[in-house]
């Protein structure tokens, strides 16, 4: 009899999770990604703002699924599915549609940026979801700067204002990262631009930053970033934007040339490409074992999904890279029990292991569980650490290393290189 | 009196070394260049095989030119010039054209692929001579493998067949490291493929490789590529070219998706965009005092230039980094001399202090002075040793180090990723 055959859409925290969890389970499992690189998420906005080159936060699928023989990989995009038939229909870059049988399909596909329909976002705003996010951003900042010293009229236009949206740790960690760039970086690169008219205006709809954090560490964040010079609005929306100029509900209006995007998540639209029933923000609805209702063998996790945190209202959990580690791996050990004819676990708990956030050198802020909290330069190190041990790849974990100490040491930022690699070659 | 205005077009090796050489003239100095990083051109071929990453052979410009009090930088591309009224014309990437007077004008401008007018070769070929083309070719190379993969007919087709053009260092090199790509590293990553019959293929038009070197270093390079799985083909020439198909001027055809061209170059067009007169392969014509004849103040260095060797029958100097550099600070001592109204040398002259070509791990030829002639593994140790010390930039030299070392050690290939950073947005 052939062994039961997982697909796995995704190859983020989840997806990965889910396959290492399947190591030693009698089952044949592919992983799918539209890329040949799993990439670290949270160390994003670092590529945005110069701090990492990009090939830091990226490591090769193949040379995690080449340690585990059970497992194999497909660079390619799925396109949709016969459920009934249990195939997934998988789109190659450059030749035609092929067909994918499966007895187990993961759908780990995460998210991309939610504009909630604001005038102008999907247009001019930048989100910071994938490597290729962060290297847009990364060379449009610094082309800013250069057409400001080739202009100088253009700092009136806003090509130094960049205006951040969303006060969560994303919105905080560019915030503090790009005042930092501008003010300790550009500043030496750029003598005769004045660096020091650069704006960074932090934009939060609710009345305080960091939302699911504690008023201390909160305070800690805002306190951090006003210190260094970021202009946290709080209590403020984004009412539309364009090229150069971004409006906010008051009718303000900045002069800027940079709107980045992080205000919030939708999931991947692929639970709706195939067929399953979605809710809020697209997210797929999962059964408490996350498998879909109804649909036997197919499964989600991680951003993609509606996972019921497990309290009142219908609450649902974060959709944050613990979530999808833990669920990944929850959704492996089920398919592998399934397999083996163990009884499965009936439902999927999540355990709070503690939200971090960095604000800029040498500062963050931690709530980790027992009720311990950290701020500063403690939790700073602590936040260094845990990425880490967490980043895929040894020889990544060493140069991301390498590049923290030089960049703590000297205030350089290597690779703040304005490089697009352009299409592929016609033929 | 204002001070003189000296602009350097192109931060390759040459305009640098200008740029440096007037460090203490009473001269302001602009450098121009379309990118905002020097590329160290000598180990693209490292990121083309996923050695390195793009940000470890870039270095930004700003962070040599912060150094230097009278130098300036401007990411422009020179689109043409008054020399009569000693103005150059800048594009800047995202406005109007500006105007740039200048004193002295040193074209650094660098070469490109030539292609020979080889049918298919503009097109089809992959040239490897900036940045863009080594991440090209990477992404290239990696999809063929990702393709072969998926539809393992495309072998074959040719998805998995290599042929190199042009059996000089940069050729050597290629072929030298996509062997050993494809045969430790490609191997262990898609067990399900037969990457043993992945095939490099080098052609060489004359009857040797590497032909400034001597024969036993020729014959060094010859039996190491062959020995680890280079098929070299000698006095052989690429008649025509298809995106499936090379073939050769004997008639043989190969079913090969992927053509490096590495044959030679020509002079950037800039020389002639400037009214400037050229010569072979477009190199701009230069007096024995690297100054364009008739246009005092306007001089041209590197491989944009048609720099006499002080040989019988106006032979030229080869396109390489070291007549660069050294044309380079030449030029800068020149005007240095001429604002402090010292006597300028009469005429410049190469001192050649050898030459070097890695052939893959722990190989490679140098020829250096007083005969002295290395192979093996000692050239390959003294081409790292020189290598590290040339490379702009600290922290690029502790990561490609690193790297390196990691590489060595490990058969991994890190940033063995594909990888498009895409366009500008919209907007």
């Amino acid at each position: 009899m052939a062994r039961p055959h997982v697909v796995i859409v995704g190859a983020g925290f989840g997806g990965l999770a889910t396959a290492k969890a399947l190591h030693r389970a009698p089952v044949d499992v592919t992983l799918v990604d539209r890329h040949n690189f799993h990439t670290f998420q949270p160390l994003l906005y670092q590529v945005a703002t110069s701090g990492l080159a990009s090939a830091d936060v990226a490591y090769p699928v193949r040379g995690i699924v080449a340690r585990q023989a059970n497992l194999a990989f497909r660079q390619a995009t799925v396109i949709g599915a016969d459920l009934e038939g249990r195939i997934v229909h998988l789109h190659h870059d450059d030749h035609d549609v092929a067909d994918l049988p499966f007895d187990h399909l993961v759908v780990a596909a995460g998210a991309t940026a939610n504009t909630f329909g604001i005038p102008g976002v999907d247009r001019h705003g930048f989100p910071l979801y994938n490597l290729a996010d962060a290297v847009r951003l990364r060379n449009h900042v610094l082309e800013r700067f250069e057409a400001a010293e080739a202009r100088p009229a253009l700092v009136d236009d806003g090509a130094l204002t960049f205006v951040v949206v969303g006060g969560g740790p994303t919105g905080v960690e560019v915030a503090g990262a790009l005042t930092e760039l501008f003010h300790r970086v550009l500043r030496r690169d750029l003598p005769r631009l004045p660096v020091e008219r650069a704006r960074v205006v932090l934009v939060e709809m609710q009345d305080q930053l960091l939302a699911p954090f504690r008023a201390p560490s909160q305070r800690h964040a805002l306190e951090t970033l006003t210190e260094r010079g970021v202009e946290v609005r709080l209590g403020a929306q984004v009412a539309r934007v364009r090229a150069d100029r971004v409006v906010l509900d008051d009718g303000e209006e900045l002069a800027a040339h940079t709107l980045v995007w992080a205000a919030g998540v939708q999931a991947n639209p692929l639970g709706r490409a195939l067929g399953l029933a979605t809710g809020r923000a697209g997210r797929i609805v999962v059964g408490a074992d996350l498998q879909v209702p109804g649909r036997p063998g197919v499964w989600a996790i991680g951003d993609v999904a509606a996972i019921a945190s497990g309290g009142r209202d219908g609450e649902l959990l974060p959709q944050l890279a613990p979530v999808a580690i833990q669920s990944g791996r929850f959704v492996g050990a089920q398919i592998a029990a399934a397999t083996t004819g163990r009884a499965p676990a009936t439902s999927f708990r999540y355990r709070d292991k503690g939200t971090m956030a960095t604000i800029g050198r040498s500062r963050a802020v931690a709530e980790l569980p027992l009720g311990i909290r950290l701020w500063g330069l403690p939790a700073w190190l602590a936040w260094l650490g845990l990425h880490l041990v967490m980043l895929a790849g040894f020889r990544n974990r060493i140069s991301v290393f390498a590049n923290w100490a030089w960049n703590w040491l000297t205030y350089d930022r290597g690779p703040r290189l304005i490089f697009r690699s352009g299409p592929r070659r016609a033929g």
